[in-house]
């Protein structure tokens, strides 16, 4: 297993990073990961305004892994996370779906205790540890970690959680994959601008998937297969996400267009994942048996 | 208890609707209604051409609630749904999220056996009714039922079923309250432009709730406290819905505006009502023990 610390960042999925790791296919690392703001907020009478900004959504990497060529995919499986003891919420004016209502920023420190986020008044949540930013490096571009996109990103999916296989493109020689951005817990819309933040060591394996042409980002756990989509609008996303599942499932399952798309109205949720980033992430929800029912394996 | 046929039908939510029956606060109603086509496609063979546009989203109503005064809201307790035995799915060109890769119109006929929808290929589906149009009549102006608003109407919520209790405004004396387009089973977002449509009765009962100044539409079952809002955009719809909630938290629980955001942005979920009708969809959920927990009762 192999280890990647905090000090290996990117604040951008870009061509150019340099390798922070060189692995093989079918290999363990252990990430670990600050929180979006860098760990720089220890206390919730911080200055928003003293924090550098530069500083925000830092993802651990890239890791290079051999003998991902563009063109494959990469499944990256999330074999377990362990968080720190404590995270951070904030919002504020300009954030979030409140934002317009917000006068004043506020930070709130979370404790974790006993698997539970201890969020106030007596009100305690179950864990569910998602990872908000994890992608590859897109073809070309620079993409600021803050944002979503084909290649992964900041989707804030919470089903990118433990258990879950994460199917990314493979778009330059050995995919540079980076992720951090972790939440104890999130709520579908990430209504505030942010689930509870926190620093976490991520472990994963990741394996080169050759000759599928699969409609990427997407996930699949137990219960699930999930095609991830982001664009500008809501509106946009939700269609993209309901269009991949319906093209996989005529060119994975070889079934009529048609017949995919009232199976999709009818068996599977679109959902969303956040509506407070630079784009707009949304996802469909098949039932992993629906899936296999009609052939697919994997 | 009262009974409504299915020949008393309006084709809007309008506060001139002349009511097909008067019921005193605390009544009960069985409630026939057409699917979605008025019950005229009874094959697959048949001809879109060929179908009455006319006679589309008939709601069975308006029922005149005595007692209800403009500013009150009106509960629907959803008691119970029977459904007919065969309901029936639709897509094709400029219908639904597909429908600009569609080249034909088709139309499938589902059969419901012993709790289940059959789809084709052995997929079985549980039945999950729910009631795609319900609304009271807006104060001004005619909205045709196959568009939903502040006043309900074409929601498509899949939490609109049995054992629900749905909140609506009071806009005119007697509220004016219609229903129809049940679905035999939906999933969130209503990709093909339908659930599988078909014929029901609808039990329900009705109470006037005074002096509340809830943000309706609203739904409230077991498991969760609800907010809905349709806008041009989902994205917009998204927004006011996670929007609503937090005014709701914040005037009926006494919460703190950035609290109550911080709550949402964790402990529930913005969702996808249907992405298909005039107007987009959306809601919030909040787990009930959670609004219980900062005061709400019911
Ligand atoms: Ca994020
Ligand atoms: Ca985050
Ligand atoms: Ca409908
Ligand atoms: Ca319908
Ligand atoms: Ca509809």
């Amino acid at each position: 297993t192999h280890t990647l610390g905090k000090d290996s960042i990117v604040y951008a999925m870009a061509p150019d990073n340099v390798p922070a790791l060189h692995v093989q296919d079918g290999d363990r690392v252990v990430v670990h990961t600050c929180d979006c703001f860098e760990d720089q907020i220890q206390s919730e009478e911080q200055d928003f305004g003293e924090l550098d900004w530069e500083r925000i959504n830092p993802a651990t990497g890239p890791i290079y892994v051999e003998g991902a060529e563009p063109g494959d995919l990469l499944v990256v499986n999330i074999e377990n996370i362990r968080l720190a003891h404590r995270g951070v919420m904030t919002t504020g004016p300009n954030l979030g779906v409140l934002g317009d209502e917000l006068a004043h920023n506020v930070i709130r420190m979370i404790p974790v205790q006993d698997g539970k986020v201890i969020f106030d008044d007596g009100v305690e949540l179950p864990l569910r540890p998602m990872i908000g930013v994890i992608g590859t490096a897109p073809a070309k571009e620079r993409v600021a970690c803050g944002t979503p996109g084909p290649h992964g990103g900041n989707m804030d999916c919470k089903r990118i959680g433990v258990g879950a296989q994460l199917i990314l493109p493979v778009n330059v020689p050995g995919a540079l994959l980076a992720l951090g951005d972790l939440h104890a817990v999130m709520g579908d819309g990430e209504t505030a601008v942010c689930g509870v933040e926190i620093a976490a060591e991520v472990e994963i394996s990741v394996q080169v998937l050759k000759g599928k042409a699969w409609p990427a980002p997407m996930v699949i756990n137990s219960d699930a297969v999930m095609t991830i989509a982001s664009a500008l609008t809501l509106d946009e996303a939700a269609n993209a996400a309901a269009k991949n599942m319906v093209h996989f499932l005529e060119h994975e399952c070889g079934m009529d267009k048609a017949k995919a798309t009232f199976l999709l109205s009818i068996a599977g949720d679109i959902r969303i994942c956040q509506v407070v980033d630079p784009l707009k992430t949304a996802r469909y929800e098949l039932p992993r048996t629906i899936a296999e029912h009609y052939g697919f394996q994997f």
